[in-house]
């Protein structure tokens, strides 16, 4: 039996990003998960526009993505939790620069993304930032025979239903493969 | 020690749906895990110009979203293998309509979303569809006091990076919450 839920996004989990920008001329990470793909190798944010990112990332036309593992989910969610107006929350990272030199990234975090603004789309209440991955960097200790092993990044699974964090289960099956016989 | 991928999206694991929508007013369903979230309500998916799909929905104006279970990793599989061009796909599962009257969706699915298209951002090889969640259905076997339970939803993790389908994990962390203090 279908149960009628009203108009509400079910589409979940996403992954939870750390997205870096120079605000000021200084590093600040706010905590993102309504994020998107939008060709291969671009991406989307949805930022609310109270956020003290959106103008960093608006002047300098850069940004970074940083995935964060499981044992960082205390620093990830605070970073969600306050704002760059009052806070310094690049105090509880170490950040790095790679090619694009405006868009800090965060050490600790597995996997570190360098994004170029290529499209910003107005909605009512958030920016829609598009951004071309430019450079991306892991840790060795996330690879498997060279490829990105999500079973060692450990990502941060949001779910807003119930407003809450998942770890990644297994892999259990090939894509464009396992439905080749669909019975 | 950092490694330097080159450019490479690594923002992953995305949520697999079965987009649904008329196309000569017949149902079809493709296989896209390459979505965001835009606001709270509503919902981008970016699918390939290629895709038999895409014409329907400029059509109609809207879409469905469903997200099938574990156990349909097959079906659902098939359904990005296999073109509606020359193959009914419709025949694989039970469709139901909703509010909207053209937009198809899935009985099997655990989660069923009727969508508005309310924006299409053109990019190079992709139509990003962007969309207003109208009316949501969930089976009821999903639900935990009122809330859908992704522990019994079961959704398939995409990953691009190796072409693999993953479990979701167990529950961890309250979102706005854990980070509260973040040492």
């Amino acid at each position: 039996m279908k149960i009628d839920l009203g108009a509400k996004n079910c589409l979940y989990p996403f992954p939870t990003t750390l997205v870096g920008a120079l605000v000021d001329g200084k590093p600040n990470y706010v905590t993102i998960a309504h994020v998107g793909v939008i060709e291969h190798g671009s991406v989307s944010l949805s930022m609310n526009k109270s956020h003290y990112t959106n103008a960093g990332i608006k002047a300098n036309g850069t940004f970074s993505i940083n995935i964060p593992s499981v044992k960082m989910v205390k620093k990830t969610d605070h970073c969600g939790l306050v704002s760059g107006k009052t806070t310094d929350k690049a105090a509880l990272f170490k950040t790095f620069y790679g090619k694009l030199k405006t868009a800090p990234m965060i050490e600790d975090c597995p996997i570190n993304m360098e994004c170029t603004l290529t499209k910003t789309v107005d909605f009512p209440t958030h920016d829609i930032f598009i951004g071309n991955v430019t450079a991306t960097y892991c840790d060795e200790a996330v690879l498997t025979e060279g490829t990105v092993d999500f079973s060692k990044v450990q990502p941060i699974l949001f779910v807003m239903n119930d407003k809450s964090y998942w770890k990644l289960g297994d892999k259990f099956a090939k894509a464009w493969d396992v439905g080749k016989e669909p019975k």
